[in-house]
């Protein structure tokens, strides 16, 4: 069976960024316009886009809105130059984890760099040019990651994932559901469990929507009945993506990613990693090092309209947590699969 | 500091029962009320009255409104055991998991034993009467619970739980939040992270409630930060109720706890059950015997009122796990403390 894109995650069109408000799927699929980069830096804050490889490229699109403006402000190169690194600045500092934001951004400042003579319309023409195909490597990327993360699946499988490393947290396709796509496109019998992924429950409204929408056959749950599944013999292997891998092996990601290393572990499940090479940052010695975001509270407490908690009451939002090396059996990538990752396996691919 | 009673969990008044509605909690304190033994029924298998023994006591009174149905009906004593049994098998079929329902019923089954030849309005008494005792003595033994409980905690400690093992989910006081009101009550310093639960949200709503009103310091995090936590050195032990212990030691309690019981042992922290000794079951020889409740998929497909998957897709929802007796470090009961549970520590206790 063949992928057909459902909807898009993000387009460019008519000088605008058009990213489709994951805030409100499953019920509404909108598309909030970004003319301006302050616009993205909202987006990506407020989580309209959200998954590290859509952020990246949102980003990258950003940029190519700071150019545009430039041009309309009528700045001479100079001055564009300088608004352009204000704006990478800006959306630098749009979330800390995930790293596909900063290697995005440096890939068009290496653009720039290229740039400094150049007239302003070309500027804008060469940012817009990178930021496409930055789009269209991660879609192409996403497919050798599925591609290869085939190969680590049996014929028949129960594949638990965690929140959403689908289509809409990439250009498309997916980096962990690029993975159970192929998977499902070559024919194998699969059932996806998906964790629910609180507390803005990316698993049941977006990797829900997404398997749906394509009939692979999936079945919601909490996120604390992973291990009680594992126990019955209900789950063969765990596959979710990731928001920065460190040299070492240690990955970031979506808070509950850790727990489930842990309890593949203990029941001796593979436990896979499906990123990109973008998502490794070299400078980032190990795990702890890396900054772990704290949402507010209100996400816990309350979801959407629904205040569920006592007012009042203290919360601890983390979004994002540190699953070390050891717990990883493997990490799928565009180049191939790094079998239980350290620090060489990382650094030989550069 | 002393523990003041903040609501009932339960009171009977006016020939009828008074459950507080637990469904409206933070949000409403409101009371329903069971006049007739099919109204406990339902205020059960809806959970109006959740926890393991406050299903239980809430039973025993269930029975007292079938008795006082007996009277207005004009019953002769023949014609009211046999709506007696009835109304038991009834209140049996409640729930599945917790076994302190049919402790409940059994014990008044006990009370009409000795009662074959009594009047309706003797029997009515007795069945009444011995609901309460079985009320007053939850409270007693969950003081029990508490003081032995408090032996297990250093003098400074960050505690996990989960779900509500509290007043609310008893006759008073608690099990699991019954060590804790303990050790705040022998006023070491204590700070307890609430996993919100999903999906009733019965940490968020309940516990958490709970804590707050006595200003016992609580933070709310969600069901899947708990292993990061844990990792960062944040917490120092866990301890939680349970709905039945079989023979051998192995515990079925809230979805979540196995995944808890294996992120302690993972990172060798503590595991406590709060129990009474009704939560045994010495007919279930090990936690696979054990029924565990399957409830229905909206329960996690929404969240309060707000819908959140996409309508359609399927979804496993088991009410409660099996934490095997070797990932418990001691059961704490009335009776005292039962470390590393097995069998022989179990039946010694009889």
């Amino acid at each position: 069976m063949e992928y057909k894109k459902i909807v898009d995650t993000l387009y460019w069109d008519n000088d605008s960024l058009y990213l489709l408000d994951q805030r409100f799927l499953p019920h509404r699929v909108d598309y909030r316009c970004c003319r301006t980069y302050r616009d993205t830096v909202d987006a990506i804050k407020e989580m309209s886009v959200r998954g590290a490889p859509a952020i990246g490229i949102s980003a990258a699109f950003g940029m190519a809105s700071a150019a545009r403006e430039s041009l309309q402000k009528g700045y001479n190169t100079v001055q564009m130059l300088s608004f352009l690194e204000e704006a990478a600045a800006e959306l630098n500092r749009a979330r800390p984890t995930a790293v596909n934001l900063y290697w995005a951004i440096k890939r068009i400042e290496n653009i720039l760099q290229d740039n400094l003579e150049s007239e302003p319309a070309a500027i804008y023409k060469a940012v817009l040019s990178e930021a496409k195909i930055m789009h269209e490597e991660d879609i192409k990327n996403n497919r050798l990651i599925g591609a290869h993360g085939n190969n680590l699946v049996p014929s028949k499988a129960s594949i638990l994932t965690h929140c959403n490393a689908g289509a809409l947290a990439t250009g498309g396709y997916g980096t962990a559901l690029g993975v159970i796509r192929a998977v499902f496109e070559s024919g194998k019998d699969i059932h996806v469990f998906i964790d629910e992924t609180r507390p803005l429950l990316q698993g049941a409204r977006i990797t829900a929507f997404e398997l749906e929408q394509e009939k692979i056959p999936a079945t919601l749950i909490t996120d604390s009945s992973a291990a009680y599944l594992m126990s019955r013999g209900e789950i063969d292997l765990v596959v979710v993506g990731a928001d920065r891998i460190a040299a070492n092996g240690d990955v970031a990601n979506k808070i509950g990613t850790y727990n489930l290393a842990v309890l593949a572990a203990y029941h001796e499940l593979p436990f896979y990693i499906a990123a990109p090479l973008s998502t490794i940052d070299p400078e980032i010695d190990s795990g702890s090092d890396i900054i772990i975001e704290e949402r507010s509270g209100s996400e816990v407490t309350g979801f959407g309209e629904c205040c569920v908690a006592p007012q009042g009451i203290a919360v601890l939002n983390y979004a994002f947590d540190i699953t070390p090396a050891n717990l990883i059996t493997a990490i799928v990538t565009e180049k191939g699969i790094i079998s239980t990752p350290d620090r060489n396996k990382i650094k030989s691919l550069y």
